[in-house]
This record gives structure tokens, C-alpha cells and sequence, in this order.
């Protein structure tokens, strides 16, 4: 894969430069608002003293963390403020590498493809391991992959692409695939505010040392570029995890810090309710269109994404082009997820305009 | 060393621990105000549309990054925004090590700390070459130094511990031992508004393939919490820049970038030049009361720190904590830069108290 260009930054400037009117739905940046005290919160530090535009701790400001601790039920030490779930899965995946024996990265097929770019970059071997068409993984088919040599697992759940929300049973039966091969589960749960199925359970659940669980702002607050994430890190970790991240990165912006901790402390839980409602509505929505579409689709439990395919009209990026072009209408090629899902498009819920591009791809595939 | 528990932390807590006031002169925190335009960014970022919000460009805004480069004088594509100078000298490092032959780090004795920790994590094998005891660096020493297994190469000037500033033959001289020796000089260049001496060159005067630079405001416009660093890359890198960038941060913070952005518009040559000198003004007050307790010490020809030796009072982590206690001063010790300056002790003149601090040194020693 090509991560120097990312494909998504290809397909959004395909789509920008497009002569026609386009309905956006590549990206995972939310077009929700994010919460009135956050923007309270950049008002308030635009006045702090000077002190305030200095070095936060390098694990992050005390009270935010405190914060996350309180939401997690975790000790405030095991949490370290990283800049976004990006650095955190970084982190959870480098960490891992040196920390357990092994040298393989094993993880899911559809795959987010930073997993996969990651694993390269630190010299890993990755396995991956599919999940059923409706993004379902079967732990056993994780135990049967797992092996002296696996060092880390990396699961995303609720699952971008897929929409999949692993249950209660899967994420124990993860957690002891882990400890059964002494190996560190990466427990991606940036998507944590948007399950439809009430059948989310994070990793936290489950006592043990083997469980890394990693989360930010970014979706929950509709404030992607912020880069407000962090990793809750089981104790013998939390000497690398300190030293790795000073090394990195030394502390994360300190603006942004605080304006997370305002919203934290004053954003009611409708505020996230809200939110997850109104993704709820756009998958209706959408997925009612797809049906009268003739498109095959996956309902999605979580998340805010819809894996949809077209008769004839596999995923390919001169499709997504083609879309582009003669339907207004931007997705992601399916095959940026794995050569599983190369039949099949990812469309983001993250436009007003849902509806009139699943009126768009109703008429283009009549 | 210890980078999990760093010494600047153990040190500044130490400070803050004690019973009695401590002018603290440990920290690398600039204690005068950030620009005035940079708050108003601020201000003005809490009233921005939603997509302000969302992902900006992995490499940096746009016109952040053209921004830096008419400051440099160099393409706005060789520009990468990066979470402080701190993730810049990690890529220049990392990229080094992984493009270049060998897998040796060349670092300088005094070594600002950090470079040592981050060769040490990314496996590399570090070689120091000694400065002399005014912190100038002889290019000859480094190009003995170097061979066939040098990748990188890392200096900073205006340097942090010795305050020395490396001149233009220095400079040009080290660019050519990377070219000799095909080899990476990453030249960490984040004092550049608090040369001194009129002596400072920046490694982009040379024209070369084989220079790194690194940067960042958060010396220059007192924002260290703020993390907005650079690199400049030279075209070769930029794949592999863009590469390890997005996989290990995705991208930075964006309401740092757009409140330094509009600094960077709006805010006049006389805001640097006043912090100089009012640094050369610290300078001053502080080396004449060391004159005056007796102590031996390095006047700096840049950045903001001076490295003093008093008599029989080594410079380590006791005699520091002593000198808290029983002098109401806090500094580093200097063993934290490597065993040549354990005799010194570290302070920084980032405090309206420099010479309150300095007559409490000079009663203490007398």
C-alpha cells in the first residue's frame, strides 16, 4: 500500500476537483459540531498566562487524564494522552513488538489500513485474519492464527469499514487469545460513542495485562484535527509507554488538551446521544436507498461507515472516479480495506446530504 | 539514562517540593509572552465552521508550511509540520537510520539528552564526539569520528547545554562529512532567534541532499506547550517523511497551527529581537554574579543557557538538590548531558529572577 499518498486524500482531491457537484463521503472527519465548551474552552485559553503555553506533563494535563480515568474506571496512571489514536495505536503496536516475543502483527481482514502500514513500517510480519461479510470475527479464527511468534493483535471495535461491534464474548475470548500467547491485544475504541447495537464491550472489561486499549476525542467530539487520543496501558508497559512517547513526541498540544478537558467536564450525555441518533437516522436512510439501489450492504452496528457493492461495479479506484464523475457521488475503493472487500465501496455517513447520495447512486445504478 | 522518569521532571518536582522559594532555572520554558496575534488566533479558532475542526493536511496547513519556507527560503514542499522539534529530530533520526548505510548515530559530548534516549530506542549505536570546554565542536573530530557505519549525524546550534553557536565553515564542514561519509546531518536549529554572537548558519545554506533541518516556534515565540516544529527535508526523504509522519502522529494539532499561523503573519521582527535581548540582558546580570561568587563559567554565544562550575561542588544530582534546599536555586545537573560537564551545573535563563538567583549563588558560595 501506498502511504505517502494516501488513497483517501487521493480520492477527497478527485472529488474536489471534479467540474459536477459532489457529495462528499470519504472521509471519517464528522460535519456535526463540536461541543459549545470546547469552543468556550479555546475562548478561555486565548487569555491563561503565559505558564499555560508551556509544556503540559508529557503524559498529558493531570486533570485530563483524571477525566479519562473517571469515564474508564482506571487508575489516572494508567492513562497517557497521545496525539490522537494515531500515536495511541503507534504506541500499543511498537510497544508490543519490543515488549513480547515474536515478531508478528496479526490483524483483521478488512483492515483500516494504518494498521497495516504500521506494522510494515516496524518491520513486523502482519497475518490477518478475515472476518465474515458482515465484518464479524471469530476468535477461534484469531486462536488458530495466534502462535509463539505473535507479538501484538489490533481489533478496531465498533469497525471501520465494516460497521461490525464485537460482543462481550468476543473481546474476552480476544483478551485470552492474548494471554494465551503471551502477546499484547491493541483494542482500537475511537468509535466507542457510535454503536447502534448496544452490544459494544470494551477491552477494559476484563482484567489483565495483556490488553491495550487505545480511544481519543476525535470522533466522540466531531473534532478530527485536534488530535486529542490516548492509550489506557496495563502497568508493566507504563515505563515504555512513557519513554517511547517522550521520545516521539515528548508532551501533545496543550490548547487542545484543555479545551478537551472544558468539554469533558461540561458536555452533556445527550450531546453524544445526539450525535449517535442522528448517524442512526443516515444509516437509514441510506441503506433504504441502497435496497431500492438493488445493493448488496452491510448494515453497520457501529460506526458511521456502509460497505455497499454494486452489481458489476467492483471497488476499484476507477470506479470510485467513474462515481465521481457521472454520479456526484465520493466513496472509498473497497479494496483500500483488503483484497476481500475489493467487490465493495465505503461510503461515510458524515454529510446532510445522505439522502440525496443514495438518490444519486439509486439513479446511476437503474 | 532514565527516560521514563526524565530529570528535568525529577528535578523541577523537587523544586516545587520544597519548603522554602526556589527561583527555578531548570526548565527550557520561556517565561516571557507569546505574540499577541497568537492568542487572538486563538480567539478567532473558537469561531471557526466545523471542517476547522477535522483533519488538516498530514504534512501541515498550506499556508503554514508556505509560511515557513519563505522564512527559509525553500520549496513549501520540503516543509512537514511536526508535533514540536521533538517529532522532527525522531523522523530525522528514524529516516536516517532506515535510508542511509550503518547504523551508527553520531551525537556530540555534551549531548542535549534526548538525542542520546531516541538513538538508544531506535536501536541505532551512538558515538560521541567531544566538544571543547566552550561547547565548540571541531568538524575534524566529527569527521574522524565518522565511517562507513555513520547514518546520521546530529547537531544543534545554538546548542542546548553549552550555548555554543556553530559558524558558517562548521556548519558547511559537517554537511560535507555527511556527504563523504553518505550519511544524514540532522541540524536541530529550534535557538535560531537567540544567537548572540551574529554567527549563527542555518545547514540550509548549503545546497545539499544530505541535510535535515529542524525547527520549531517554540523557542522563538515562547509556545513550547503548543508543539508547532518543522522539518525540511531534502526531495529524496519526502516519501519516506510523509511515510512515518502519518503513521506515527496521522498529523498535528490545528488550532496550534492556525494561532501560530496568524503569529507568524502578523507579528513583528521587534517581538524577537526584544526576547534576545532580553536574554542577552540575563546573560549579562548572570555571568557577572557568577564572576562575583568565584565560579568558572561558559558565556553563551546563544539560546539560553548557561553551564557554570563552582568549586569543589560537583555537578550532580545531590549537590542540586542541595543548592534547592539550601539556596533557594534550582538547575540541572550537568552529568544529565553526558559525563564531560558532571563538574557543571545547568541554568536557565527563563526567569524574571536571574538576578535575585545570581546573589543567592554568589552568599551560597562565598
Amino acid at each position: 500500500m501506498d502511504y505517502e499518498r494516501p488513497l483517501f486524500f487521493r480520492v477527497m482531491q478527485y472529488a474536489a476537483a471534479a467540474e459536477r457537484d459532489v457529495v462528499d463521503m470519504v472521509s471519517g472527519n464528522p460535519d456535526w459540531a463540536p461541543p459549545d465548551a470546547l469552543r468556550e474552552g479555546f475562548r478561555e485559553f486565548a487569555d491563561l498566562p503565559v505558564e499555560h503555553y508551556q509544556y503540559p506533563p508529557s503524559e498529558g494535563l493531570d486533570e485530563l487524564r483524571a477525566g479519562i480515568a473517571a469515564h474508564h474506571d482506571v487508575p489516572t496512571e494508567s492513562v497517557f494522552v497521545t496525539n490522537g489514536t494515531g500515536e495511541a495505536n503507534h504506541l500499543g503496536t511498537a510497544i508490543g513488538l519490543d515488549e513480547y516475543p515474536g515478531n508478528e502483527v496479526l490483524l483483521t481482514d478488512p483492515v483500516y489500513p494504518y494498521y497495516a502500514g504500521r506494522a510494515e513500517l516496524l518491520g513486523a510480519d502482519a497475518t490477518y485474519v478475515p472476518a465474515d461479510e458482515r465484518g464479524r470475527l471469530d476468535p477461534d479464527d484469531v486462536r488458530r492464527a495466534a502462535s509463539d511468534e505473535t507479538a501484538v493483535i489490533v481489533v478496531n471495535s465498533p469497525n471501520n469499514p465494516t460497521g461490525a461491534v464485537y460482543g462481550r464474548e468476543t473481546k474476552q475470548a480476544l483478551v485470552g487469545v492474548a494471554e494465551a500467547h503471551d502477546a499484547l491485544l491493541v483494542s482500537d475504541e475511537v468509535y466507542e460513542r457510535f454503536d447502534h447495537s448496544g452490544r459494544f464491550c470494551s477491552a477494559l472489561a476484563f482484567d489483565s495485562e495483556h490488553r491495550f486499549v487505545t480511544n481519543a476525542f476525535s470522533k466522540s467530539m466531531a473534532i478530527t484535527g485536534l488530535r486529542v487520543g490516548y492509550c489506557i496501558a496495563p502497568e508493566h508497559l507504563w515505563p515504555a509507554v512513557r519513554t517511547r512517547h517522550m521520545l516521539t513526541n515528548v508532551t501533545c498540544s496543550r490548547p487542545a488538551q484543555y479545551a478537551v478537558l472544558r468539554a469533558l467536564r461540561e458536555t452533556p450525555e445527550s450531546y453524544y446521544e445526539r450525535n449517535r441518533s442522528l448517524v442512526g437516522e443516515r444509516i437509514e436512510t441510506f441503506t433504504a436507498a441502497l435496497d431500492a439501489a438493488g445493493a448488496d450492504y452491510v448494515t453497520p452496528e457501529g460506526a458511521f461507515y456502509v460497505l455497499a457493492r454494486f452489481e458489476d461495479y467492483p471497488g476499484t479506484l476507477a470506479n470510485v472516479e467513474r462515481l465521481i464523475d457521472e454520479a456526484g457521488v465520493a466513496g472509498m475503493p473497497g479494496d483500500a480495506f483488503g483484497e476481500s472487500r475489493a467487490d465493495w465501496l465505503r461510503f461515510a455517513l458524515v454529510t446532510p446530504r445522505v439522502e440525496e447520495a443514495a438518490e444519486r447512486l439509486r439513479e446511476f445504478f437503474a
